[in-house]
């Protein structure tokens, strides 16, 4: 019997690498599904996602791979296509990104476990009905509590194994501390076309600008606040007519795809980092 | 015979405004063609524009429109339909949205006269064939010659009467003195989606950053660089794979055809000043 | 204490429409918040949306109204801007507009009352949650049974005082007696750029095409099926990498918002009828 | 001193055939700067676009190439990626489009060289002003005159070893023999989002539809007016307040790019044909 697997990897550039990965899944009777490849120029590196079918085990693959991807310094992952990533959700009180994420979850678009949801607000200050079979917690914050808070939010992690944090509008400042621990697997929804109007109430700072277009980033978080690599981006048109509150409004929809985008592309393996940049190999 | 007029008004915003203005331009047998208003709740400004027919000459509705925009305390203009501006286009090397203006122009889709184009290179460094019915003007500039090739380029607005400046590309900085001389009636097109990477090679700051998407902006002209009142913006997506020269190669569309709406709404008195930002009745 | 309104109007064209109207609200201490108007040149008609707030009673602006409005031949209607128009949902088992309809009504960008949801399969086939104070009505329909069905739906219509029925993805065809009951207020959602892909599964028409686009249109619904005036349509790329599938699946939040917009723009008396077109008066 | 080259092929999909390939290219030196691959899983075809650069001979490649290629039953092309395609423009009197590729390849963005432009109408007819060192060919058209006027344009094709023949904006329909003559080397934009308006006046069937959005299509020429292959579309917003004129205008903008990026695509030799559709290795 077939199984699936996507194979990620990078590493420097140089003749023979793509000859070599080929030649392991050939020998393993390996069939390609997909394959996606960069090399950027500037850095010299090399980005390479394979989706592939093949009756042979994994762990067959993944030690001949070790010994190659020593050869090439590559950094690499082998993972069954079927695997669903663990998911943790944080949100605040807009929770239309929550509402969108559960929907294309539930509707099987989003190929991942929700391991939990946590807000700073409790259940019923939301309006999406949160399913019952996914864990909620109340995680309250004030300037005082915002350390034990925030070990709570490491425990949560932990505790549920979750690979990813998606912070779906959750308008707290992590901590430079709770940023590193994240780091690399926590994707925040940034509602402005970043790096214009970083910051607090970005429709506000767009609207009192004047500008013609609003945007929304989701980006991984960093330390460094709405700096970090930039996943996906999508703008819309707005007018003189439209106010703050317009723009929140039509902010929305623009939110929640481009958050919905980057998580779909994240636990299917499709971003791999590239220094403070991302390569997606998007569908 | 009949004849069509545009006219454009601002004014506090107060109960009986389009009472009036409809009533002078029915006492004048005017034919509404279009009407397009906006009522800004934050400033309390009102903003309308009209375009109409009528047999009655100009200067009878100019009379009694006096009296009316001095009852509503109005900024007013009412010019025929197909007047057609007059307009000086600064360019530097690259000369891309000067094609566009002047193809458009040529079509007949950008109502306006272009009475010279002037640039700091000589005309064999433009790749565009410019017209042998329009004045072309070489004006080197240095450092040291800044403040009289600026000289230059006053006399050249005050000696062809034109109404307009475009900077079509020209890349040099305006003195705030040059910047002030033309407030309200010049426009530039800043490479990059606006207030993202201002100043210098925004590409290349865009291309540093990671974005996902590139624009370009066109503004009026201030003393404060890129921080003009903006007319229209427009965006495109852009991956991962893209290095700067791609954008740059990109963003020539975009900056044309955003120069050129701009421009275009500009000329048909389409655009009308409200403080820092802009309103427009785009087509 | 003064109450808004919003008053929409279409009429032939002729001088004096606006000066008129005006004036009524202006004698009646109207405060005009925004007004739109367009006059077709091929009909000759003319429509206008006016939304203002005023002290006086609507019954009183509602009488001079009269008056004028047989004058110019008006068809006319003057509502209160805070009723909600009552809104009845049909759905089959594709539930993503469904579910995005109830969210944005429930975060008040909807202004509408659902009077209730009726879908040919039973509550449990849903994925979304329904409200509990919504009424779910489950008709199921087989050939056989379809002139009986299409009765529960008129009587569901009649008895709950349904203004508006939206057909989110409604998988029936009307039959021309249902169709014309409707006419005028239904709007349905197909699932490709019409009139490319008119009929039964339109992606997959669209794949086995080979085009780089889909799109999704909202339309009144007419006896003649996909032929009804359009209210609002929207497009997204896709590549030779889209299988059917991922038609389906991309098109989905094209198909909620392209909805969504054309039944918000409905709700706001900003869509009025022009022989088989519409004029929208968008936000 | 390493070249340049691209790589293209199209084979029944099984395990083994970038292995294969690979291997070739590392034998022979190659650096591998960009691949891109598609498996179509409803045809069970492979297509694989390769540049690498290596200091060994196209000859000695293309050898072992030959080889592997009968293994695979390959569809295969290898060319020095410097190698400019001979290209023939064909143009009416609407030469939007036209000036928009002169450009484009002026400034050295379509990689490829103009032997001759050929229109129906005489020189002067046209506003773009056609560069001395580009044949130009009169070659008026009468129902009469067609097949001898298409012997001519065939004449033209083989004299002047045009490898693509571009239809822009050129409003004659070929014959089948003409459209036969060209398979697979003639590239037409449509005026429309096929297949929505196929045949003439797109625009006018688009406003008479009340449409809210218009397009463009670039398609490979077949026998079959409108049906051919479709290389790139794209699409704009329109309003109830556009005319069939200002859709032409708007149109003008669209055509020019989605032709130009066809264009590009198809020299650059991203284009592989898949039946009915294409495979599109977009940049």
């Amino acid at each position: 019997m077939t199984q699936s697997h996507i194979l990620t990897l990078s590493c420097p550039d140089r003749p023979g690498i793509v000859h070599a990965v080929t030649g392991i899944l050939f020998r393993h009777g390996g069939n390609i599904r997909s394959s996606r490849q960069f090399e950027d120029p500037e850095t010299g590196l090399f980005f390479l996602r394979i989706v592939f079918a093949t009756a042979a085990g994994g762990d067959s693959i993944r030690a001949e791979m070790a010994a190659t991807a020593a050869q090439f310094d590559m950094d690499w992952r082998l993972v069954p296509a079927d695997r669903r990533m663990r998911v943790l959700i944080l949100v605040s009180k807009f929770d239309h990104c929550l509402g969108y994420l559960l929907y294309q979850q539930r509707i099987g678009e989003l190929p991942m476990e929700i391991v939990g949801i946590a807000s700073n607000h409790p259940r019923d200050a939301l309006r999406v009905a949160i399913p019952d079979d996914i864990p909620f917690h109340h995680l309250p914050i004030t300037p005082d509590t915002k350390p034990a808070q925030e070990a709570q939010i490491k425990a949560l992690v932990e505790d549920s194994g979750a690979e990813l944090v998606v912070l779906a509008r959750y308008m707290q400042i992590l901590s430079d501390d709770l940023a590193g621990f994240l780091a690399g697997r926590c994707i925040n929804i940034h509602h402005s076309f970043l790096p214009s109007f970083k910051g607090a109430r970005p429709y506000h700072q767009a609207h009192k600008r004047g500008v013609k277009m609003i945007g929304a980033t989701a980006h991984y978080v960093t330390a460094d606040l709405d700096e970090g690599p930039i996943i996906h981006q999508a703008t819309e048109p707005v007018t003189h007519a439209d106010t703050a509150e317009s723009l929140v409004r039509k902010g929305r929809d623009i939110e929640s795809h481009v958050l919905g985008r980057a998580v779909a592309w994240h636990v299917e393996h499709r971003v791999l980092a590239n220094g403070s940049k991302t390569v997606v190999f998007g569908d």
